[in-house]
């Protein structure tokens, strides 16, 4: 079983929507990189049941974003979000005066900020 | 029953959660300001019929916020994105080169257009 990275992206967004021991499981093996065979002992089930519960937990999260597209929406304001923080670079470049560049400084954290959060 | 503007923002986000049913009696309703009586006659059921559903949509809708909080997360953002836009205002009226002046505003656009599509 490959280990899908968007994954963690997918539960990160739609994560409330699965059952605990679903969310649970998919933490382990995507998020602290349990083995199955680790997350059947510590769930007390088989390693065929952890493969069940994850694989069910991955079409899921894939359903969600088919029927709500938020993971597609969010990338799209990142990649927007990376062209005015590049922006905000190379303006700071362009001897603007001290009071501007202040302000384009401080516009880029927030940048930074939205960027983090997202 | 007070109709709750927050409903259409949330559909717009957990909408494809619904049944086709729900979402088209939420639609009518809060979307096309129809009234429960044509939504009834439009969906051939009763006006109490119609009532039910768009009560438990809007239930499942509060549910679902409650679950991912994505519409308080895009709401955050887009308080940020403001900030942004407003200093990037402010920063053209600060007598910036005109190169830098026409990047500022390039960047304000791609704000505006970010804003947009949150």
């Amino acid at each position: 079983m490959a280990k899908n990275l968007s994954v963690s992206v997918l539960m990160d967004f739609y994560g409330g929507l699965l059952t605990d021991r679903q969310r649970g499981a998919l933490e382990l093996y995507y998020n602290q990189d349990f083995s199955l065979a680790e997350i059947a002992e510590n769930m007390d089930i088989s390693r065929q049941g952890v493969r069940d519960f994850i694989k069910r937990g991955e079409k899921q999260l894939d359903e969600f974003e088919a029927a709500l597209g938020l993971l597609k929406r969010f990338s799209e304001i990142s990649g927007e979000l990376e062209k005015v923080a590049d922006g905000l670079g190379e303006l700071r470049k362009m001897r603007l005066p001290a009071n501007a560049d202040a302000l384009a400084k401080e516009l880029s954290e927030i940048i930074s900020k939205i960027e983090n959060d997202l």
